[in-house]
């Protein structure tokens, strides 16, 4: 056959697959968005309708892969938090980055009317690079995600001065620039504060904190027993409970995905929500 | 700050650069595109909408990536050959496949409507999965390529007869598939002609052949010597040439993109064509 | 200069640093242990010098690498586990492998004589071959721990018997292997006692557990507060600590080496010596 | 089976095999060979017993490894190169530089009397770490032992120079450090001519150069035709050739080890003996 004699270039391919027992992040980030930004003249410093329309992709992308634990996004940058039980494509690096990161790219296309009504989407199309992170303790992937918000903090906290001082401030982009070397986090607030009349802890908090993207599951359910951590965090299971496995599946794929902005470098989103990075069902290995 | 104790996350990253010298292919295939033809009702056994929609996304993303020496397509996968001095996003494996498929997958949702005027793409979108394998020589990329349209015959063959023997032939799939079984190339040519009057042969190339994508450059700038085989292969060059890097590039971008299908398992093609898979200048390693 | 044209090759090194914490075992193997036990005529089922061999070579690279928490041997292979903080060579797996078991190879042989005096060593001279595994969470290291000594129980008990069979039971070692097909252990247990009068369990320990080399510590030194499972686990710290680390170091350098036979599937040992796999001071990620 | 519960833990054993293809140079370094030097008193700049003590180490691994094309070595380093069609060990690489460095060390140890018979080898033992490098292409491979051999001259010509200063000029060590900082090739020659009369072209060739070993054959099996580069360099091959695969063995291992000091940067040495680097019959990739 003719193509037996060329079929050795198969074994040129490697093997990516992931370790096991380490949740594994696939972050995916706007590629060249600085200049989309100004084509489409997004609002400085936050523009609603880009990040809505961010959320509402990355909600498409929990939606589809049942796997993904909690999604965290800021900016033009979106994670998502794959069990560290996932046998989704055999844990495949590059299966993994690639599916998450076209299935967003395809979302966010095809939603850009919804939330652009008036500016036509044309080439050079948005696309996202992406990649995956392994985490090997559920403390450190919350030390992660805790990085991230405190990244969308700082960053968020910068622009609001900055565009406060050029949008109202009337300053040059190089004044402001200049204006805020050396500044901290306090300084930044005085001068909202004081020139502007902001307080920045009034701020819309999906422009503080960023947004996360998770399962819902309604206290009824979790009441009648069902819903305990154990049994939601429960994913992989032994062959005995497949029918346990379809359940679980089912019940995912139910569940209402919730978009909100809480604090997630504090212990309280966590302990109200414990289910979210639970182990599953015979497999905590002592975290 | 805030931000300095999380950092340490960042070490978790790992290097995954692809070694230098190697000819660098990202393959993307179609994510649950047996649902998608039957969703669209894509003709059997070849929908040519279809594959002139993937054929001009891959000219897109050949014309966006000026390292990608050549594209070869057939079905719902497409392979992009970089160049084996690529220096883009530093070889890193999972840039390079996210890129090129979110690229890929934008140019693919954006211009459904162009070749499926009538057909409203509805979610689930169409997504791509990729992956990067290298090949350090060019004789084993060639290889590559052969293996892949090698397939392309194979199937195609294959589904020429199946579906003519379902749709002219009147036989159930079933039934279909139970007669081929067994059958070698000359069976089934010989079913082709003698039942349905098909010369294999005479079938449209772009469904035996498959689809090249890569850049043309007119006899003329070959004549005036700017472009021998060294001077367009060349892309990556020592400091003193930035100029010609420059010129390079912007000669790439200016260039003529084909969309053809001829055989590349024979010489011929490349024989016409010496500077798609030439050396850099003075990086020729022997090859 | 000379070199500097050839440097480039050096970009072909790759980067193996394995990720930060994980437990990083080395497992090292005999190569062609079989041939070398019929060398040196090994006695059959245990040779006890070979073993305080294997022991005696463990027990220096304990000593050598004070980033070892402990050692685990039986057979011909023996397991170092790092512990999961440690920067040596920065977790390079190449380095790490490569350095462990030269100095392993070096001990075996020079100490050969002292535990076979009368058998002079000659070509091919004993190697081993080793990698790195890691592991995530301090359980699946006990897990990893656990197989090996699990795997020691099983083929000492097939051996213990077998060997009885055919050295005392006249057998020849098909005779034996067919007697043996498809038994379980407790039909081994009743052989061994029924025909040869052996209580298994009363073999010696080095041989139905296997050995553990680990560093301990006197009562005094830990009732003295220096040496809580927080203050000995401790190894990688802020640079405020750099006296504390070098004590540290210290301590372990003058550490007692003890060579035992312990079960380590059971929580016991682990009770017992908790600063074994306690975790660094600040580095505690819920486990 | 108690074994059953904990076999999981081998999942976390990655996959290290290496690229097909690809030249793989194991290299290995003496670990604190500087101290050893010392307790040893090494003669400087080259001790000829040192010297001869690693060549001959690397003779018997290269006898004992029917894959290594040659090898290399200079100081207290050794660079053993493997076809690029090996299959040893399914080319995993741990497995490969562990195996080469344990049986250098074990020969280095073993072999240590015969060339130091008045030094008894005392604790630490000499051990060497290694690593696998990938080189796709020939001539990148022959880069890479022209990048270890120009190394060699230049540490050389410096090291004459600094020890000619110290031991016969009578300069302390930090006295020549800065008399040679900033010195050019063409310095160093000076000084060694015209203050200690040394003309650095009449120094030994095995300081100089460094050494080769490789595998020789006689003029009389060329010429028989047996011995061509082709069927020489030939070492895997389909089923059909598996009786010539084993004659080929056979003749690898009755070959002649040659240990020889020549440049090996032009292309002299390579047009002399042209099986070293020779393709494997079939697979001649275009170089």
């Amino acid at each position: 056959m003719a193509n037996t004699e060329y079929g050795y270039v198969r074994s040129f391919e490697g093997n990516d697959a992931l370790p096991p027992s380490n949740w594994i992040v696939v972050r995916i980030d706007g590629r060249g968005f600085s200049k989309l930004c100004k084509k489409y003249n997004f609002d400085k410093p936050n523009d609603r309708r880009a990040l809505d329309l961010m959320n509402a992709a990355a909600t498409e992308v929990v939606r589809s892969f049942v796997d993904i634990a909690l999604a965290y996004g800021q900016s033009d940058e979106y994670s998502f938090v794959f069990h560290e039980s996932t046998g989704l494509f055999e844990r495949r690096a590059a299966k993994l980055a690639t599916s998450v990161a076209t299935a967003f790219t395809a979302e966010y296309c095809m939603q850009w009317p919804t939330f652009f009504p008036d500016a036509t989407l044309t080439r050079p199309y948005p696309a996202f690079d992406g990649r995956c992170v392994c985490y090997p303790k559920r403390r450190i992937l919350r030390d992660y995600l805790s990085w991230r918000q405190a990244d969308c903090h700082i960053n968020n906290l910068y622009n609001t001065t900055f565009w406060s001082m050029v949008l109202k401030g009337g300053m040059s982009t190089t004044e402001a620039e200049l204006a805020l070397k050396g500044t901290v986090s306090s300084d930044k607030n005085e001068i909202l504060f004081s020139r502007f009349g902001i307080n920045y802890n009034g701020e819309p908090e999906a422009y503080r904190k960023g947004t996360v993207v998770y399962r819902s599951y309604s206290e009824d359910e979790c009441v009648k027993g069902s819903l305990t951590a154990e049994s939601i965090g429960d994913r992989v299971a032994d062959s005995a409970s497949k029918t346990q496995m379809e359940k679980d599946r089912k019940r995912k794929q139910k569940a209402q995905i919730v978009i909100d902005h809480p604090d997630i470098i504090g212990d309280t989103f966590w302990t109200a929500h414990p289910y979210i990075l639970a182990s599953k069902r015979g497999q905590d290995y002592g975290e």
